[in-house]
């Protein structure tokens, strides 16, 4: 499709208010029961850093903001500086741990892709998908779908501790 | 925090695996119910552009992109090159419908934060909160929280047409 005939799609404002134009979709939140293992997936299966932790005992959770990033060196050190960057910029994942759910044994999140269903997936792209998924099948990661099941053979499912689907796609066409 | 501090944390793989050293945290994906209703408010009033549309007919989905960028002149006109370019970034918005649900007085779509919950909201940044969130109580936006409310004064979160939240935070400290 073109982008005029996007932009004349039933709803598009092709031209979107001036007011808008230094908007930034920032983050996405999404709740974890067991904040360690939910950290160890986002950095060492996906790479992600780790760039600031927020806390509020008196509520008793607390925030967790990470950012996946190609060069590590663009974090500012310090915490005021990297607090303002970490809000001016696109492609941030919140996690919000609610403290003691990690004890519960019961306690689950719900993915959103079963009743009632809502929230469907992140996604990450990757330069070569097929070595990316034999590397998720080394380290034990959980697939909701491989590459080789269903008719869409140029994308994959993974799931994180909590059960959230995690897409994988390829930047370029899938050989 | 300090970063070292953060990467000491349980959990944390402060130096992730050189194989993910390219992995873009591309996209979060929700599905909406009335996709006009969808398309009108992430480009009018919070300025997203939709960048691509994929039909599925024999599945009965389509699945719409969008980018929030404050350069539209930077969206590739050619097709082939604007699926490469939305695959290759972070910060996309994917929104899947579901044909049909829009006619369906009694569906609804969970937005994740009551039971049972699990992902949370999606959070646009501001140059300046108080003349965007005047400007969605002029457009009629419904409110999840104002500046007002609560004791955090410098966030808001609005409501999209499902009702999933948008958090609302501004670049720099707030006055």
């Amino acid at each position: 499709m073109t982008l005029d005939e996007l932009n004349a799609l039933p709803g598009v404002t092709a031209a979107p208010d001036a007011a808008t134009r230094e908007y930034v979709y920032n983050h996405t939140m999404i709740r974890v029961k067991d904040l360690a293992r939910a950290l160890d997936f986002y950095t060492r299966v996906l790479g992600f850093s780790l760039i600031e932790k927020n806390d509020f005992p008196e509520a008793k959770f607390s925030l967790y903001f990470l950012a996946l990033l190609a060069d590590r060196g663009q974090i500012p050190q310090d915490p005021a500086e990297r607090h303002r960057w970490r809000k001016s910029m696109p492609g941030i994942l919140e996690l919000t741990h609610n403290h003691g759910t990690e004890h519960d044994p019961a306690f689950t999140y719900h993915s959103g892709n079963a009743d009632p269903r809502g929230f469907g997936h992140l996604c990450v792209a990757v330069p070569d998908i097929h070595a990316a998924c034999a590397r998720f099948e080394q380290l034990g990661v959980p697939f909701q779908k491989r590459l080789s099941d269903g008719s869409m053979k140029d994308i994959a499912f993974i799931k994180d501790p909590d059960g959230y689907w995690v897409e994988i796609i390829q930047f370029t066409p899938v050989a």
